[in-house]
């Protein structure tokens, strides 16, 4: 990747996209979407959800596809830039993704969990530059609020 | 809520709910309560335990209801304020809790997981202030240690 | 525990006790396996891999005993050592691991989390030193990638 491409901004490269970020979601409990210690932003878990609905619903490998479980932590992802955005006034704050958690919902037999995943690492990466990958976790549970088949969990370092 | 009541220490708080925390849990293995890094406090997951005995067992859903969940993910949270308390002596000295990782063993339909969570959350706005909030995930386990139906993580960001 | 032993250097404790790293594992999607982020290494959660191949495969207290877990365990901690030396250099930047996450599937009655986990600690314990636990949390999880048995999520903190 050239360095020309690397400069270009988050907020650029979300345009070029042809991204336009949901509203950021709405806790549903006693929490707070985000909260920064230093140059960290810590994310709380974000779900599948569009305008205060979950859109994806079920198990992963059961009535829910691979494809349906990409689209679902796709939508985590946007809504974990959404929340970003909101807190720092804009994503050219962040330095780096430093930690993705994505916890997923799947049948016993379950093995894809990595293609499911890619759909939000591919996300950040269109955002912010093929040499800013993080570290990611790849869970696959028992159950998740609201019956969502996916919640991801962000971590970004920011500029002081 | 008015700046007196922001600016009541944790500790006076803690005593005008009456609340007397227990004695901090005994590690389960080779690993210790707290890890202090930098101005962040790490405690290892914390379950719902009195006197070395696990108090809440099974499954938040099945055997156990909504309030049993509650009340073990309360007792969670007080034993996560002991161990902070004995690592930094006082709890005046935690500036927020930065992140709360809520793990409940459900069964496989229950989806009220925010409102099982919130029980810690609402001990430690109680305690810290309602500016404090911090951010949560909440996940759904097939199983916990010791068969508990909640294992707390929580991070604190502490004063210098 | 005296001076001595404590002075010892974990790349010198490494080669006494005998173990050689596997060569650190390839990630298996869009993510880096270290990042580092002021005086925090995070890594991505490590399977049971040896050579590219999920040596550890099914539920633990079923198909699986709690000797194999603990087999399972430590190697997905090898790999972490072997992802930190190559981040690294050398493992003696190593202030201390701060945290670990053990996810393990298990069958549904399985309450033997902690000596599985233990596997992991105990390694990182002979390797950096009895002054240097970690906080841990502990999970049981209905699938991992790959169908591995455990994923072990490791955070060190590093001098600068």
């Amino acid at each position: 990747m050239s360095t020309e491409l690397v400069n270009i901004s988050a907020e650029r490269r979300l345009r070029d996209l042809g991204i336009n970020l949901p509203r950021p979601p709405t806790p549903l409990g006693a929490y707070v979407e985000a909260v920064q210690t230093g140059n960290l932003l810590f994310l709380s878990g974000t779900l599948p959800v569009e305008r205060g609905v979950v859109k994806f619903v079920g198990r992963i490998g059961g009535e829910l596809s691979v494809d349906d479980g990409r689209r679902a932590t796709r939508l985590a992802a946007l809504n974990a830039l959404a929340i970003a955005r909101e807190h720092l006034g804009s994503l050219n704050r962040v330095v780096r993704v430093v930690r993705l958690g994505v916890s997923l919902v799947t049948t016993p037999d379950f093995v894809e969990h990595p293609k499911v995943a890619d759909a939000a690492s591919e996300l950040l990466v269109n955002v912010f530059g093929a040499d800013k990958l993080s570290v990611r976790s790849v869970f696959g549970m028992e159950t998740l609020p609201a019956a969502a088949c996916v919640v991801l969990e962000s971590t970004f370092e920011i500029e002081h």
